[in-house]
């Protein structure tokens, strides 16, 4: 893999400049070291602020979520490398509109180390905050040790959820807090990856993988997965991935998901609909309906070769929440 | 590179079904071959039809430009190959609303020779029809032979432009032909492959480029390009190709543009932000304005690493049909 860059230490900066500048009517920089990016129009007061924070080199994760509907603010760290409690704190300071703020955010100790110490700090200066963590990946940990999992592209969900409660006037922190976490406990996903991506400032390669070979369940910064084996064909990927997912989410007929296929990076579209033919034609077998699916890229590794499958249980008060609109150029319906 | 599939010769098929599995009220399979991509509704009695067609493994294009405000049609052929005679025939048949039918696609000579068969066989069924050809790419021909240029991400703007133009109540075929053709005039683009792709028959790399190679000017097929040269930083190529493109285009001070950053494929959105970054900085300096700049995948080649730069020069006329809403899953704005 080749990288189009100029200084890798100006990755994320540059790239970052780039984002807000083509979209400057949703986005901006924001916090004391420009690695907040917020609203480009502040929110209503009293709404409850909802942010997030995580690694570089995941777009549109984290910082593509910002906007109506969705985040408020989302602090930035380097590539694959949690924000600094500075920025998490200060994103939470740019999110208070006199509501409380509502950390969520994948699964991770440094991320969570800095914005648990960023809530302290914030409830010195009065601001109310709750957190809760996506942790949707069910490779990474069995299911009676869900609290060790990490969240990968079920974030997506939680923001969704989460935004869109916290858009309605009469919301509490309280109310969205439980909206994130009913998303969450109804969210699971599992991740293959085909070929590693180039940390910027690493220059070298995340992981290596036979020319024959995937990795079932590999994380999104190349934590490993459940089994390697040989390179399978699309159908047996797809069943694999999603009978571990309707296992541990114990859904079955009668009941209803929205299903996200996303692409780690370099894993075209084509594929992505490969996978998601198969995907659709299980879960219909299964009796299980499929509410706004999307397939595209969503949470990615740069240019990982890779695709990863999520289910979001839905109700109808989530179903609600996952159709309200969004302002946010990463949220097409 | 790897892909995820299940059998090579059923690659496009398979993603046409997924496609349209996860867009149900976007699009249709059609055609007596099923390689026509229709919208799921028919557009209204005396709309002029707008259809194109093309090779698979480049979406979202072309397919997925399928919708109200943009295609109405679009013939597909297998991976980077065009378009039979039948679908194209078959593409304007479900085109014709009685207001007669533009053809608008690249730029290639297979394309070409059907679509055109297609259109005198219309003509015998009493369809009238225009051909607009998308030749934007600056580096497969010189400035006085730009009838062989080739067509690549420009297509976008061809089909956002001509498929505004259509919906129009009162427009007629040679409006719609007038706006395509003065959008197509008024549009010049270049690309730079790092690493190439599959094509899943084949089984093979479409070329090879050493490990610390680029090549300027190659075409989303693996086209030849103009010089093969070291991988240069992200500012050095961006100001080369713009200012092949300015040069081209003949813009300055005090005109607008808009501007596509384009992924080939595997190259991450971080990276297209870097690239547009550069493009910004050079534009504004030169007194250039940007209109709805667009960055992320439009028109890919599968996993191909590598970007594309497009200038759509506007004017009131063109600006409002780019701004007119599309009901399109990929054109998001």
């Amino acid at each position: 893999m080749k990288k189009i860059m100029n200084q890798p230490s100006a990755y994320v900066d540059e790239a970052l400049d780039g984002l807000c500048q083509a979209y400057p009517h949703v986005y901006r920089r924001a916090g004391e070291a420009g690695r907040v990016i917020a609203r480009a129009q502040a929110p209503r007061q009293g709404k409850v602020g909802v942010v997030s924070g995580g690694g570089s080199g995941h777009l549109p994760l984290f910082t593509g979520y910002v906007g109506t509907g969705m985040l408020d603010a989302c602090a930035v760290g380097n590539v694959f490398a949690g924000p600094t409690l500075g920025d998490c704190a200060d994103a939470m300071r740019i999110a208070e509109q006199g509501a409380g703020v509502l950390r969520v955010y994948g699964n991770y100790g440094g991320d969570r180390m800095n914005f648990d110490m960023a809530g302290e700090l914030l409830e010195l200066e009065g601001v109310r905050s709750e957190t809760v963590l996506v942790n949707d990946d069910v490779a990474s940990a069995g299911r009676e040790e869900a609290h060790k999992r990490r969240g990968v592209a079920g974030v997506v969900y939680a923001f969704k959820l989460a935004g869109a409660a916290a858009e309605r006037p009469e919301a509490s922190l309280g109310d969205v807090v439980r909206i994130a976490r009913k998303g969450v406990d109804a969210c699971r996903s599992i991740g293959v990856a085909l070929t590693p991506c180039i940390v910027p400032e690493a220059g070298k390669e995340t992981f290596s993988l036979g020319a024959d070979e995937m990795e079932m369940g590999m994380g999104i910064h190349g934590e490993p997965g459940i089994r390697r084996g040989k390179l399978a064909s699309a159908d047996t990927i797809a069943g694999e991935m999603l009978a571990r997912l309707v296992d541990d989410l114990g859904i079955g007929r009668g009941e209803r998901v929205s299903v996200l296929v996303n692409s780690l990076g370099a894993t075209p579209l084509e594929e992505l609909f490969i996978l998601y033919r198969a995907v659709a034609q299980e879960l219909s077998a299964l009796g299980v309906g499929i509410v706004m699916p999307m397939v595209g890229r969503y949470a990615t590794s740069m240019e990982m070769t890779g695709a990863s499958l999520t289910l979001q249980r839905l109700d109808d008060e989530l179903e609600a929440l996952l159709r309200a609109p969004a302002d946010c150029p990463f949220w097409c319906r």
